[in-house]
């Protein structure tokens, strides 16, 4: 089993912490310190060693910090964590921050009137990050300092950092040769006259070298820094341990393989300018390049747009992984369909299960991300994990939503579903039907190249708008080929102006949740194509979507007289393929319940 | 009659004046001179003094301008004007540029690969466009140099300046007095620690002192140069001509006329900072603060945003004024409907019309801006001004593109509508079908606070995306209150990321145009308001759009079976509206008219 239904965390054991790093930071003449969640490489998933805002406060979730002074902490948290916060923090000791609605520099200010030093480890902060905390501090007396990480000092069992091997990746699912694509984005750096670029995030490592680590649960990649030099040499500064020789043999001679602790006078040593992406690489990177008088030249990790940019061989793998993972989510809900309505499971059931429909595909390496099954109220809450302490039943008239995937060697998927247990809750469908509305439009969706996923957001929100209701996150996300779930610059989101791109793969998901009643989540995975041909178009390069996730949406809880004759087509359309690509992969029970779960509307 | 119908400019004029002016760079030393559109004031309408690029080039349009080096002449025009740049300029010594997908950096590298100084005037350039353009040439051995400008030195028969007199607006239509918005605006500066506000755009200083002027066509405004100092007290710059002893009683104490001449040396006894925009203010104004040493701080005008939220009293004068033009605009269109099917009539007849109805309310102080009546392949040019040259017969079975609004002193209007003369062409009514679902989703539009134009855009777009068509024009700007009838920020655009506020008035108006056989376009006004309460709406602050357009949509236009229910609900109960609140005040042939143009579909 990936997933654990333990809590990892207890509200009580942060205050006596608190009080702890308030005396460090008394020690060091810190009046404030700040606690990310983020590790050195800005990723989603941190290793047991870096995960110090949970140890500190209690609080799980994949985003957000806290800011600790002498009489108040603060845990900044954006929507999707809201209710969570509330549960898992001691809330007479930490208090939960709206984010972004309030910033770091608005609440600083209010806390430290007479300004002070607000301490930060600059391996855990991006240049940017600091520089716009500065910029918006400037005025008070508030004064930022770079140190040690206070946490560390007092965390006595913090566990090791993680010595994960880093394994070749098939030049066949790739796409193309480690070469090729050092050569490509080296090109790059001599076209715009630099010598080097500095790789701090760990999927742009893996993809660039055809390699994947096991640093972390749930995304595939090694926690290592790299230089690329303008010669499509690569130096991979990576803990040794992590090294095998099957990965020397891989890499070949135009890669360098150094330790760790070489990462410095490393840095310090190379010729600028030196390519710095300031929204993800650490500022200790930043300063080593300053201390040294390098050049530096700021500008997007170079990876990561044709990272993003799918080859033929990722989709095709995206493709063969996707009709795997559905045929394991239709067995998945024509068990659920059977059991459920009878009463008695429980939301660890229901994953445990589910991830047992996954493994049985022997394909399964990880789940992609700890699967979200919340049961009626729960499915409000955006990004639940069901633990011992929160297990609920599963409620024969509530909604269940589902939102789970898997890391197959071929591609990463990501699906929710939410369903009705036995009979559709009558308030449920409308909003339902609204969000599907939502998908189907994206679905649909054909446009202009240089359209960004800011400019379709409000495609999926259309629906919900008319009724007065929205969801507080993005549409969707980018998702990378064996890699994160979670991947940029590609987004649905007013946050997104990159242009999209063929071959870039994003979620489709929108949401609507009623706070202490049920969530509703519908995603499909889609890939970014060049459109087909129609007549009466315009002479203009057009764009539109394939969709990969083939998987029934729940039937009974659709309103179909709110839905317009071609959404109503596009369903049933899709149904018919789900049918019959997924169908001949299936046990005898689970087609028979595809059969009427895919039945026209 | 405002609108004039002779070709102002003629193609073959323009080469001698292009070797006059070649000689005069040739006298400085310039390898290049830049020509815009633009005057000091970066308006839409220039005064004839002002409009260089026409009489050099031949190009009358509202935007663009021209590079002109020694061995070629680029003039740079973006989609609207494609097909109009051809017509207009000749073409063996002007060369048309698709702009802004060719840059002007990139042009002027290739056109002086041996580099050179290119001359520009720093009134008519502001510092954003300079300092990117120099940013553009960086490594490049192309100077810019700021000059006098040059085509003022050859263009012996110049016009004078204009000097029209500036004169009250009524407190009562502008909702507060000058003194409440100066106090409102100088007590933003002094929160943003400003000790003073440049404003140069003519439509910010109308606003600010309740004045408007009579220096260019179309938009009553006045050319003149203010500094709002953090008192509250403003130096309005101007020429005496201009100066009414009515003017300076509404202005009072608080307000210091000064001499035009007078600019240079008050801007350089100012004390900073002084806020300034670089995105509007001429360089010049930069120039001259930075020569005396004043600091500046760099920010948008700062009446922008609150003259972009209309006041009750402005909305109130728009709805007004909408209802007037209405019953014009019913008149004018039962009146084509009776006389065009015959034939006989020209473009120049239905545009003499037209303001002959607005001209019959009594009201109508100057057209909004040139009508634009395209028949046949003509409303494919999107911003065609029909002339002596070009008129064209309104012929049976094809389509009529009419864009026309009033400036009212109670408010602007900006309306168009396509009509079939006589019979509809087939071909038409699919896309006009799709034009019209596009109107009509941004009209029923219902969306969080926080929405930018840019996030509703695509709504507009989506029908036509669908069928792989598209626009090559924003789906909507900001309207002024008897000001310009192009105002920022606010826009419905892929260009507008500014949130939509309470009290803007937007244009809807997509469309689509098949050159060489017909255009569409269809446009209403819209404000934006605190969305009405709900059933079962989320706890949260929604916005939608009141439509302030009351005028038929043509009926025969629309193939009915594409539309959703939704979207014939909404075109029935407006179409219900437009009879009741028009009819009244309509003569009875066009009350008859209206009846039939507005039954239900």
């Amino acid at each position: 089993m990936f997933q654990s239904f333990e809590s990892t965390t207890r509200p009580q054991d942060g205050p006596p912490r608190l009080a702890a790093l308030r005396a460090e930071m008394e020690k060091a003449g810190l009046a404030g310190f700040l606690v990310p969640r983020a590790d050195a490489h800005q990723g989603e998933y941190v290793a047991p060693h870096d995960d110090r805002l949970a140890w500190l406060t209690g609080f799980t979730g994949s985003a957000g910090f806290a800011c600790v002074v002498m009489d108040r902490a603060g845990v900044f948290v954006d929507g999707r964590y809201r209710v969570q916060v509330k549960a898992q923090v001691a809330l007479d000791h930490f208090t939960p921050v709206d984010w972004p609605e309030v910033t770091l520099a608005d609440w600083l200010r209010e806390a430290l009137p007479e300004g002070g030093a607000v301490g930060l480890d600059p391996w855990l902060h991006t240049p940017e990050q600091v520089e716009k905390l500065a910029a918006a501090l400037e005025g008070s007396r508030i004064a930022l300092r770079e140190v040690e990480n206070a946490v560390d000092r007092i965390w006595a069992d913090q566990p090791a950092p993680p010595a994960g091997a880093i394994a070749p990746y098939p030049e066949a699912l790739a796409g193309a040769s480690h070469a090729e694509k050092r050569a490509r984005i080296a090109e790059a750096l001599r076209k715009a006259g630099q010598r080097a670029a500095v790789l701090t995030l760990p999927d742009s490592i893996a993809w660039l070298l055809n390699v994947r680590g096991s640093d972390i649960p749930r995304n595939p990649v090694p926690h290592a820094v790299a230089v690329l030099h303008d010669d499509g040499h690569v130096t991979l500064y990576a803990a040794s341990a992590k090294v095998t020789d099957a990965l020397r043999a891989h890499l070949g001679d135009e890669v360098t393989l150094r330790p760790e602790s070489a990462v410095g006078p490393g840095l310090r040593s190379l010729v600028g300018p030196v390519r710095l992406d300031p929204a993800s690489a650490p500022l200790w990177v930043l300063r080593q390049l300053e201390e040294a008088g390098i050049e530096v030249a700021r500008g997007a990790d170079p990876c990561l747009l044709p990272k993003a940019r799918k080859t033929g061989a990722e989709l095709a793998g995206a493709r063969a992984a996707h009709a795997r993972d559905a045929a394991a989510m239709v067995e998945f809900l024509a068990w659920l369909d059977a059991e459920a309505p009878g009463g008695g499971l429980t939301e660890i059931d229901v994953v445990k299960r589910l991830e047992g429909f996954r493994r049985a595909t022997g394909a399964l390496r990880d789940i992609s991300f700890d699967t979200i099954a919340g049961a009626g109220p729960h499915g409000a809450i955006v990004h639940y994990r069901v633990t011992e302490e929160t297990n609920r039943p599963v409620t024969p008239g509530e909604l269940l939503l589902v939102d789970s995937g898997g890391q197959y060697l071929d591609g990463t998927t990501d699906i929710t579903r939410t369903v009705a247990v036995g009979d559709a809750p009558a308030a449920a469908r409308a909003p339902f039907t609204r969000v599907l509305k939502g998908l189907i439009a994206i679905s649909r969706a054909r446009f202009p190249k240089g359209v960004a996923g800011r400019d379709l957001d409000a495609l999926a929100r259309y629906p919900l708008w008319l009724a007065g209701q929205d969801y507080d996150h993005g549409t969707g996300h980018g998702v990378g080929a064996y890699l994160s779930v979670h991947e940029g610059p590609q987004r649905i989101s007013r946050m997104s102006t990159v242009a999209l791109e063929p071959g870039m793969i994003l979620s489709n998901e929108p949401g609507y949740y009623r706070e202490g009643a049920f969530g509703i989540r519908i995603e499909n995975l889609i890939a970014v194509r060049g459109a087909p041909a129609l007549a009466g178009a315009d002479d203009r390069e057009m764009l539109d979507f394939e969709t990969l996730t083939r998987v029934p949406i729940d039937r009974r809880l659709i309103d179909a007289d709110l839905l317009t004759e071609e959404e109503r087509a596009w369903l049933n359309a899709y149904h018919a393929e789900v049918r019959a690509r997924v169908g001949p992969e299936v046990s005898a029970p689970a087609r028979a319940w595809l059969a009427a779960a895919t039945a026209p509307i």
